[in-house]
C-alpha cells in the first residue's frame, strides 16, 4: 500500500492505472486491475456502441473505482457515442489526444457528469490547459509508451509537468513503466502514480490476440517502431505529431514513412490487410507496444501485475530509505 | 550520504559522476565535483596534446577520485594520445562511443593501467559485451541525453541494462537526470548513481562559454534538436547511429536533415561555422543539451549541484518511505 495524491483522490489501495488500450483494455481487464486496487479503465476509442454496451456494462456492472479511456477527437466524428458513455456513469473519465477547445469541451461535460477527469499530456504547454481546463488528474505520457505518443521522453516529462501542475493535481507518470522499478521511480520523480500499458495488454484478461500477446513475450524493445502506417491504412486522421509504437512486422517494415503512398494506395491494400488483421496474422496486424519490451517476459492475470509491482516498489522504497544517511559531518 | 555499489567501489561520497564533456568538462569542473563527493570526469576527446597538458594534469594534481572520458573512436584516429592520457594515472577511465573490438582493446589497456574502466553503454548487447570485456562500471545512457546518444529512452534502458550487469558491476543511469528528483528515481530503477552533464554544463567551473551556459539557462527542452550537422560541419566521421542533441538555433534549423548537402558543401561552410564559434555566436555553434532543460533556471557552482541533488534525494527517499506501508490485510 502506497498513498499517494492519486490513491486518496479517488479512494483507491494502489497508485496503478491500466490505459486504456483501444481494442484491449475491455470489461474484464479493468475489472480485475480495479478490484485488485488499482484503477482499471475501459478504452472505448476504437469501439463502437456494440463495444460500449458490451465493455462499460461489464466494468459499470461490476462497480468500484473504474473508468473509461476516451481519445477525444474520435468522439467528435461519432455522435451520440460521448452521451452513450455518459450513460453509464463513469467514477472515472480519462480523456487523451485533443486540442485545447476539445480539452476544454470534454473536461467540462465529464465534470459535469460527477466523474473524476484524467487529462493525457505530452508537453508542459497541454499540461497547463489541462490544468485550465479543470482536470482532476494529468497522465504525463512520454515517448517511450506503446501505441500513440508525442516525442518527450517521460523522465524529463514528469518533472516539467509535476512543476505545471504544483501540487494542484496529482500527476500519473505513463511511457515506459512495466514494474515494481518503474513504479518506484515514477513516485521518486515526484509522481503520484503510474499508467501501465504493455504490461496490462500481456496479461490473461486482456483483449489483445492470441499472436499479439505471443509477440508482447517474444518480441524485443528492440524490435519496436515508431509508425504511422496503421493509421493510414485504417484512415484514422490522427495528428502528425502523434506516432505509433508497435511490433514491427513485415506491415511496418514495407509502410513506415511512405504514408503519402499508402494513403494513394489504400484502397486496394485495406481490404487485404483487414483480411490479415481478422485472421490475427502478427506479420500484418498493429501490436501496439511500449518501449518496454525487454521486461516482459510472460502473461499474467491483471491482479498478479497490480500486486507484484506494488509489492516491488514497497520492497525498493523501504530499501533504499535504509541506504540514505546525512554523515555526521553534514550540518 | 547514499551508499551504493558505485560509491563503494570507487570511495566516493555520492553516487553523482559529471559527464566528461568535450570542451566543457575540464579540470576545474572536474575537480570540483571530485572535491564535492562525486566523481568528476575530463573530457579529452576533442581536446588536443595542449587540453590534456592543462585540463588532466590539473586534475591529477589536486588528486582524489577524479577520471577522464574517452570517445573511443577519436582515439583510434589520434596515435600518441592515449598515452599521454594514461601517463596522467588517471583513478577513473570512462570510455564511450566503440565497436566490439574497440571495447575489447581500450577497456583492457585501461585496466592494465590500474584505473576503474566505466564504459558507456546504449543498449542490452552493448552492455553484455563490456560486461565481457571487462567493464568495471557501466554507464547505461538514454536517448534523453545532450550531445551524442543512440535511440533508446532512459527509464526502459536502464532496467534492461541492470538485467544484463546481473550486479556483477555497478550501473550508472545517464540521460534525462538534472535533480535530486532524478537521482532518487535513478536509485529506485536500480542504478547505482547517476551521470549528469547539462546540469555540470550550467555550472561556474564549466567550459562552456558564456554564450552557451546563458542559453542553457534560457532555452526549454522543446527547443532541442537531434542533429548530425555539427559532426558533418566539423568532419567528425560519427556513426549514423548516434545523433547529437544540441539547443536549436539557425545552423541547426538550416542544417539538420541535409547531412549529404552539408558534406558536399563543407568546404564552403566550415570556415564561416568556425569563424562564429570562435566569436561565441549562439545562432550558429553547437550547445549540447540533454532533454531536461525545462529544470536548468540557473549556473550554479558545481558543489551546489552535487549537494542539492543528494540532498534532495535523501529526502524524497526518506518521504517515501514514510508514505509505504503494507496494509493489515495483507499476508
Amino acid at each position: 500500500m502506497i498513498s499517494t495524491k492519486l490513491t486518496e483522490l479517488l479512494g483507491i489501495d494502489h497508485p496503478v492505472v491500466c490505459a486504456p488500450m483501444g481494442s484491449v483494455s475491455g470489461g474484464r481487464l479493468a475489472g480485475a486491475v480495479t478490484r485488485a486496487g488499482g484503477l482499471g479503465l475501459v478504452g472505448v476509442s476504437y469501439g463502437d456502441a456494440a463495444f460500449i454496451d458490451e465493455h462499460v456494462a461489464q466494468a459499470a456492472e461490476n462497480g468500484g473505482v473504474w473508468g473509461v479511456g476516451c481519445v477525444m477527437f474520435t468522439f467528435d466524428e461519432r455522435p451520440g457515442l460521448w452521451d452513450k458513455v455518459l450513460g453509464y456513469a463513469p467514477p472515472v473519465i480519462a480523456l487523451s489526444f485533443g486540442d485545447a477547445a476539445q480539452v476544454h469541451k470534454y473536461v467540462a461535460s465529464a465534470a459535469d457528469s460527477g466523474a473524476h477527469v484524467v487529462v493525457q499530456v505530452h508537453d508542459p504547454e497541454q499540461a497547463a490547459v489541462a490544468v485550465q481546463a479543470g482536470a482532476s488528474v494529468l497522465v504525463a505520457q512520454g515517448a517511450e509508451a506503446g501505441g500513440h505518443h508525442a516525442s518527450l521522453a517521460t523522465l524529463p516529462l514528469v518533472p516539467a509537468v509535476l512543476d505545471v501542475a504544483q501540487g494542484q493535481v496529482p500527476v500519473v507518470a505513463a511511457g515506459g513503466f512495466a514494474d515494481g522499478r518503474g513504479l518506484a521511480a515514477a513516485l521518486a520523480l515526484g509522481a503520484d502514480g503510474v499508467m501501465m500499458g504493455t504490461r496490462f495488454a500481456a496479461t490473461e484478461e486482456s483483449l489483445a490476440t492470441a499472436g499479439f500477446k505471443s509477440r508482447l513475450v517474444s518480441a524485443r524493445t528492440a524490435d519496436t517502431v515508431n509508425t504511422r502506417a496503421f493509421d493510414v491504412v485504417r484512415g484514422i486522421p490522427w495528428d502528425e505529431a502523434y506516432q505509433a509504437r508497435s511490433v514491427s512486422n513485415d506491415f511496418t517494415r514495407t509502410w513506415t514513412g511512405r504514408d503519402a503512398e499508402l494513403a494513394a494506395r489504400r484502397a486496394a491494400v485495406e481490404p487485404e490487410w483487414t483480411a490479415a488483421v481478422a485472421r490475427d496474422d502478427t506479420s500484418q496486424r498493429a501490436m501496439f507496444a511500449g518501449e518496454i519490451l525487454d521486461l516482459i517476459e510472460d502473461i499474467q492475470p491483471a491482479a498478479e501485475v497490480v500486486r507484484g509491482v506494488v509489492a516491488d516498489a514497497e520492497a525498493i522504497l523501504t530499501s533504499l530509505a535504509r541506504r540514505t544517511g546525512r554523515p555526521a559531518s553534514a550540518a
